[in-house]
């Protein structure tokens, strides 16, 4: 390969990072720890969210910033890391610049990382992102939160038992990690947490549904955690619907091939695809809007440009795309960042190869299943247990760490959870569904 | 006074409490206590809010989850209070309904309790309120929160340095409780938590200012007190200016008799007033908006209807309307319980005497200011670790009693305070003030 740009002697090499998620962060670390570059991150948030535990927030475990630290505090002892808070608006790769914001403010980069995640797929429907929302960011866990709480004090006022019916559904669509973990979250919020708390409905005969396309649930697992899983999440009373086609989705309903159910809440947790301003780039996108990037992570045409996580394209040995998961964005972050040491060396970069320990999720707060290297499977407390430890160590700061050890605690003594609020009218009017029925209530009946 | 209405004995009698702030609980329980009645709690909310502890959700120092409990919680083993989600529209005094919400809902009473609380009041000014929100709901604290953390990733983006020593400074009206404690948590904000996490600004430079129109802080406490408050202040590095009239505040400005201040951030802790929908009773109201009440809380023409808290105007011995506080909520919460047992047996209700057992206001985190009966006053280590007891103790609930002291301890120990989340961009766009200037900035520069 033929190079141009002469290296510099009399300055770092600048490094900018877009996006402050999983693989972004890995990548500052590293480039920290290699020394001689200036880096830069940018991120639209001030803080880094830990995505796996996205479910408790919008199920009223946990709140927002106990799985959220702030970018700054994070590269607080970094001379050599700067933090901006802004949104990447333009890509000049001829100029070797980035746009930030409407505001014409500029970034100069000598390399480009770009980790900015993905987004929630609808399959071409996206009018049913109104009816079912993903869930991506803390914005959407606080909606899901405040809707389905919402929906539970709306059938205390209910006096019509089909609508009531209605408002106490909840149907998730997806029945991958995300899905399953949130239709047993949502189980234990209806029968441990709000139970004993309402006075006309009994929140415990709430239904829980869990639709997924295909023939089992944790289709990327082997087929017996798939049991498991089914299993342990009928246990918690989920109504686990396999092999359903979501055809349509509209206010307050789900209609599938089979049948049409009545749900207040659906939650969608089906499909990821890359990020919407993976086109900024001007390189060829996969069918899921995902950047196609070399084996080193740096695109085709542009050996300075690098591409990683849930935006990035990156096959596997079958051929077949990477998983959108954590520990895929962490490892390729850390061989980005050792590439373009490479490249500033004039040395050859790396291929990625996944390193896969093995993937887990939980249901309810006893069960989990967990697939180790070698197809070694666990399930139930074991499972469990493995699941808690490793959550907890990646979480990034330690006085998050020790919240959530106590919420968990709590949780698990049968303390209530108590982060459930519902806001302010204002900012509710928003994501208020159905009007209430007309008619006259005598109170405290 | 002659009674028309005959008890009835064959169905206890029906309560409904509006608002569940320290004045509606407060009846509540005393009515649980008391026994006999049906008592419905409608609230806008699902959370009651530990209002004296809001400053520090604004400044960063808790979560909102940390200083509200769901209300139904609160009434978990009360077989008889029924707690509903739902805003009051309406107020029939001759039909004895309410009416909830804009759906039809009506909830039907033989004594009726308004708490509703009170207002940010910008003295004729209303349209002040967009450029200084006042500090009423978690909903306003995490603006603040929001706008404040916002105005600091700005700065450090600022090349302009007369446009950055406006986004680094933050004035506070109004030199009341409120308004020290906001003022001395956000000195500490910017010089122990900020500090060191920027790269181009200096955050310990940012400006406090604190604006008051009288000539001392804490205008209700004794003059001694005032002092020392505003040394405390000062000591912290807020510019405590007194004797300052605010006449008019436009996007970051705010211009007094004397001078016109830069700041991108007011925010106003001068007036509070009664509540927006005090109107809907038809009963005569003070000039702030507050009903008036008998000495007993209830109306003149209506002894089924009870106001009280910052809704209600009730004078003290002198004559002067009590301040908006939480004793005097909750002591005028169990008294309006109290005379409704009384109404009830046919006996004459009392009127309301307030014991004062002091007033106490902090200032950052090692000082405070506590004024005792017979008119004992406390400052520094000592009247904190009061003011720490009396918060902590009255925290509603034994999780968030034990969050808080947790966070208390690490912001005491040096951690940092990470309850600092900027939200995204959709929700910040409503918050956001000034464009940022168009310039072009070099990457880690």
């Amino acid at each position: 390969m033929l190079r141009f740009w002469k290296k510099s002697t009399t300055r770092p090499s600048r490094v900018v990072i877009v996006g402050a998620g999983f693989g972004g962060l890995s990548a500052a670390r590293e480039l920290e720890k290699l020394g001689g570059f200036e880096v830069t991150v940018l991120d639209r948030t001030n803080h880094h969210l830990f995505q796996p535990l996205l479910y408790q927030v919008a199920t009223g475990g946990l709140n927002p910033s106990e799985i959220s630290s702030p970018i700054r505090s994070l590269f607080r002892e970094s001379p050599c890391v700067t933090v901006l808070l802004g949104a990447l608006t333009g890509v000049d790769r001829v100029r070797r610049v980035i746009q930030v914001d409407q505001s014409g403010l500029e970034l100069a980069y000598d390399y480009l990382i770009l980790a900015l995640g993905g987004q929630t797929s609808y399959f071409g429907h996206p009018e049913w992102e109104k009816w079912a929302p993903g869930l991506k960011t803390l914005e959407d866990a606080r909606k899901i939160r405040q809707k389905v709480l919402l929906a539970f004090e709306r059938a205390e006022l209910e006096s019509d038992p089909e609508a009531r019916r209605r408002l106490m559904t909840v149907a998730v669509i997806g029945g991958g990690p995300t899905g399953v973990e949130m239709a047993g979250a949502l189980a234990e919020l209806r029968t441990h947490v709000l139970r004993r708390e309402f006075k006309r409905i009994k929140p415990e005969e709430a239904r829980v549904l869990l639709l997924e396309a295909g023939s089992r649930v944790l289709s990327t697992f082997p087929e017996k955690a798939s049991d498991t899983a089914a299993d342990e999440l009928r246990r918690l009373g989920v109504e686990v619907l396999l092999g359903e086609t979501v055809e349509e989705i509209s206010c307050g309903s789900v209609r599938t091939q089979r049948r049409t159910l009545a749900a207040e809440n659906v939650i969608w947790a089906a499909g990821v695809a890359g990020h919407p301003l993976a086109g900024l780039l001007g390189a060829p996108l996969d069918r899921a809007g995902r950047v196609k990037v070399n084996p080193e992570l740096n695109l085709a045409d542009d050996e300075r440009v690098f591409c990683l996580g849930d935006m990035a394209h990156v096959a596997d040995k079958s051929g077949r795309p990477l998983p959108g998961v954590a520990p895929v964005a962490v490892q390729q972050g850390k061989l980005a960042a050792r590439n373009i040491a490479k490249l500033q060396a004039n040395r050859k970069p790396k291929p990625f190869s996944y390193f896969d320990k093995g993937s887990m999720a939980t249901i309810g707060r006893k069960s989990a299943v967990a697939v180790l290297p070698g197809g070694i499977l666990l399930s139930g407390w074991a499972a469990w247990l493995g699941w808690l430890a490793v959550h907890l160590a990646f979480l990034v700061d330690l006085q998050n760490r020790i919240l959530v050890i106590l919420r968990w605690g709590w949780a698990y003594l049968g303390w209530k959870w108590n982060v459930r609020l519902i806001a302010e009218p204002s900012e509710a009017a928003g994501t208020a569904g159905l009007p209430h029925s007309t008619r006259t209530a005598p109170a405290g009946s």
